[in-house]
């Protein structure tokens, strides 16, 4: 038996063979408490299994996101051994890692989120026992036998090829590809956090299953943070949000399409309000176009064969008419630059559209405002000579900084260049890119490029939003500023010269908010619901202490109103106390209350979000106060 | 022979039989002068045939509608006679009367609207001639033998009993169902007006054949009066001044779709912004919600039943999911109202929705903004208890009044009353319709009772604006306020009334402005595009004088627009008439004319659209004044 080259960190080990990668991450002196894994030239294995060859070795914690995947799948067979344990009759399907946790799905298994409890405490006796996880190597065949009474699995085994390996631990088995961790001991904290139904291997044809949820630790400090985290992100949600302020909502009569109710649509206008000053502000012209067209204009655009995957298709119940639900505005801009000779003067032509897109996601991917099928965009073409871009770019930069500061957001930024199939000269690339680069820095905000991720026809900036919790990786996309050298010679769209003779413009794609009802989403995440007074659904809450003072308070109320501020009066006969208490839960902006004292003075009180209270206040000035902050969009 | 008995205006005669209807007229005493055809009992019937029998006989003039429709299909035969007589090889299609004149559909024949002229004098000396129209009775055998080279003729004969006649006038034979005028001569003046290419039989999978298109009149007074107000109704169309004021095209690419250019976006953004103001002040909250949905919801709301032929159907491209893209926005707010549980104290709650609609109408019944496939109406639902009826149709009219006193429309009424087949209790309907015709009554708007007209649910107001000749039967219909005793209880919306039970409410359907879009054809129509300062697409249009005033013009133009004001500057170099009469012709409310004078003085020259022009005005001056103009809204 002669000695294994053992490469790792980058020098090469000579190790006498043959050896388990558990005793040979002992003797290159790895530091064992934390591997989970092991990676032998690139895949993963068990730390048990014997390696004899040479090879280059990692070994992996869960730290990695590869360590963490194996973790969790570990996590998976202990939750399957735990019901297995207290559901004798229940069918394995299968449990795999997912981006955050692990799911595992039964058949056959009637349980609900009271019984979750249990099967952690089932599952914590488990991981005390110390189970070593031990790889089997079997063939189909005999697979077969031994899953014989398990559908599921006899369906998985059709699709394998003849090698199988089993995995157990204790006294739980289950046909797995693995790797897994050594032992069930390094699970330091593990919980199922839901219960939910699906079907198998996602076909709606299929069985339901019941998909049980979870998530598991190396170590109990990590869970803590996690709950923590959870926690936040809860409060965090807009779903939740906007259920909680009766906002927006939901139903399966039409997928991905918002019901914005009245307090939601208030929001939803206020920021359309102002996309659309700061576009006028801007010299930018709103254009209204269909939404429907011919397939042919889609053809002619390229969005037919790009996207047709993400296309609606419209027709008249009963013609043979065939027309696309617009997923974007682009064509439309090209057609009405089109409607007439344009000259060279007219440049920049600046054309907003807040059409109305459909684009079809599959029902998994949509995500409340964030991702929907149907959505409004504040978005623009921009018409330019290859000169104009950089005084273009720019001033979308300060529009971008005017939008973004009215709601404390943090930008970051991303160049998408040149990508290697591509249209336009290189010398237009190199100028484009550099100019968007110039840009960027200058500009101050935070930005990484990504070569060769830019569109085939023009680089572009992505621009994000920083999330609540700061991290890069989760941050929003909000939107974006394209470059096109491709989509005016596609309509034929040309402008006559100062040399009088026909040139074909570039053009700018852009959206500052990106689309208003994911914007909407993502203030409300990063708010928690509390948004500036401008965008408050409600702005003035009007609560009145005693009855005596319900006239006194509908008076106030209405004065309010006519002044054209948001208002909601709570006369109801409930406490004082709850009444505050409900004005705070649904985010007004001021909480207005009014006892015989603000009566008999004609003054009012003023609750504000941090929970301090102005006394002694005239409504005249309160008012101007008010209103001046709305006019002003202040940002607190 | 025996005498006949002839009624005519209610009385009897006795009369030897059998004569010629003209003779009849003349022995009845009619003036024979005006008089085309007659009708005996119901049916019209040459003036040259005979009757031997008792009947009620009338005897129609150009006055009646249908004296008309004979007139104009007696000159279609003179159209076709002039036609075969220049071009012998054309072939024969149909020549119907229309609403307005005639046509004659011809094969194999290639003329311009150039060659309009020669055959109206062709036509003119067929009617100087005095042919007489001569009745043949003829079968279809003997019928199929004198059109055998005419296989549109043949195609005819197929669809047609035994029995058909010809008619002749001079040399012109044509297979036709008369009856005709007695003569040409009746015929004083005639004129083809256009000729356009129609498919045989509104099939596009037949021949095209070329249609040219008429009108006559028995006086020559008529025809001048035709004349005199076509000219104005081509100065009235909207589809003309959308052109010339660049506000809006339609596009092959989605027949019905409106483009809105950005002067047209800014009119229509400023009437949806003053509705949506209205809607406000008036207690009304905006939804928004889904522009498609599956076929379900069409089903519960039972659009799908009575409208499906003008719904679209809207599916992912790749996939069977199957949506409607909605012709209403009823069903949708009544999701909203049940999106959870609702009190009495909240009704009358008025729910406005402006949300994009879809109607399939064929291509030929649409016309410019006035009848389109895509639509915005500025929408709403009022859900409220039966005593809240007259309190909301009062708002209602108020409404009525403040935005149609702003375009000095003068609108009239019709109040459709209960169908046969109906829901609801005689009960309900009585007080309803009581409660509409008490409003209507103080309201001191004209208006007419439609007896029997309502929706099967409920009695409704439909609004009509007139046109500039003032003819109701010429009105536009804007909008409909319709109660509705159904919709509430399709979706099993429900309130819970103050005896703490479930209540179904009734629901108002309203929408003052009718079609955003259509309202804006109606007041560009009604004002020839001469709209008022607030909702001008130009504002102001500013021209300098001479190249040395250029510097001042852009900054006058730059203030004007900073105070938010729609300005175009014209700074070419064209004479200053060409300058003032071009701003004139786009209707620019305000032309600013800058020269040495105005530049060296700090001032301004304003011209207003009644020609006269203001010298020495202070920009700041001129700023204020117009811009409260806008803020109010001010007709003139």
């Amino acid at each position: 038996m002669r000695n294994m080259q053992i490469k790792y960190k980058g020098e090469t080990h000579e190790i006498k063979g043959e050896k388990t990668l558990f005793d040979i991450a002992k003797e290159l002196d790895v530091d064992l408490k934390e591997v989970l894994v092991a990676k032998v030239n690139g895949q993963l294995y068990d730390l048990s299994r014997k390696l004899d060859k040479d090879a280059e070795v990692e070994f992996l914690t869960f730290e990695s996101n590869e360590g963490k995947k194996v973790f969790w799948h570990s996590s998976a067979h202990v939750l399957a051994a735990a019901v297995k344990k207290l559901y004798p009759d229940a069918v394995l399907g299968i449990g795999p890692p997912i981006d955050e946790g692990f799911y595992y799905d039964f058949y056959n298994l009637n349980v609900g989120d009271n019984d979750l409890e249990k099967l952690t405490k089932e599952a914590e006796k488990i991981i005390e026992k110390d189970e070593k996880f031990i790889r089997k190597e079997s063939n189909v065949d005999e697979a077969r036998e031994i899953v014989k009474d398990n559908k599921f699995k006899l369906e998985i085994l059709n699709s394998l090829a003849n090698d199988v390996t089993f995995y157990q631990n204790g006294d739980f088995v289950d046909l797995c590809r693995g790797p897994h961790i050594p032992s069930t001991r390094l699970i330091k904290a593990i919980k199922f956090t839901k219960v939910a139904g699906a079907y198998w291997r996602g076909n709606s044809k299929n069985e339901v299953m019941t998909r049980i949820y979870g998530i598991s630790f190396p170590s109990k400090e990590q869970m803590n943070e996690y709950i923590k985290l959870s926690e936040e992100k809860k409060e965090h949600d807009h779903k939740k949000i906007g259920k909680d302020l009766e906002l927006f909502f939901f139903s399966d009569i039409s997928p991905g399409s918002p019901f914005f109710m009245p307090k939601g649509a208030a929001v939803y206008n206020e920021l359309l309000k102002f996309a659309r000053e700061i576009d006028f502000k801007y010299g930018y012209k709103e254009v209204i176009t269909p939404i429907i067209a011919k397939v042919d204009l889609w053809k002619t655009s390229g969005h037919f064969d790009k996207y047709r995957e993400n296309m609606f298709r419209a027709s008249p119940f009963d013609s043979d008419e065939e027309y696309g639900l617009k997923p974007m505005n682009c064509p439309f801009s090209a057609l009405i630059f089109k409607s007439r000779t344009r000259s060279y003067k007219e440049l920049p032509l600046r054309l907003a559209d807040y059409g109305f897109l459909h684009r079809y996601e599959l029902e998994g991917t949509m995500d409340g405002l964030l991702r929907t099928r149907l959505m409004e965009q504040n978005d623009a073409h921009v018409y330019v000579t290859e000169d104009q871009v950089e005084q273009e770019v720019l001033l979308l930069f300060k529009m971008l900084d005017e939008i973004y500061g009215k709601f404390n957001l943090s930008p970051i930024m991303v160049l998408a260049t040149r990508p290697e199939k591509r249209i336009g000269a290189d010398e237009l690339w190199d100028k484009a890119e550099a100019t968007l680069k110039k840009i960027l820095d200058k500009s101050g905000y935070k930005y990484t490029v990504k070569e060769g991720d830019g569109a085939f026809y023009g680089p572009k900036i992505d621009i994000y939003v920083l999330d609540f919790t700061g991290k890069p990786d989760a941050a929003y996309a909000v939107s974006t500023i394209q470059l096109d050298f491709n989509l005016a010679a596609r309509f034929g769209a040309v402008y006559v010269g100062a040399d009088n003779k026909e040139h074909t413009p570039l053009v700018i794609h852009r959206s500052i908010m990106g689309t208003i009802g994911r914007f909407m989403g993502i203030i409300l995440e990063n708010s928690k619901g509390s948004l500036p007074l401008w965008v408050s659904p409600v702005q003035a809450r009007v609560i009145n202490i005693t009855e005596r003072n319900r006239e006194y308070a509908a008076k106030v109320s209405k004065s309010l109103e006519e002044a054209g501020l948001r208002v909601e009066l709570d006369d109801s006969s409930r406490t004082l106390e709850y009444k505050v208490r409900e004005s705070q839960l649904i985010k007004a902006y001021y909480t207005i209350i009014l006892g015989d004292k603000e009566e008999s003075g004609n003054v009012i009180a003023i609750r504000t979000r941090d929970g301090k209270t102005k006394y002694n206040v005239k409504l005249d000035e309160f008012i101007e106060e008010a209103t001046k902050k709305i006019k002003e969009r202040t940002i607190n």
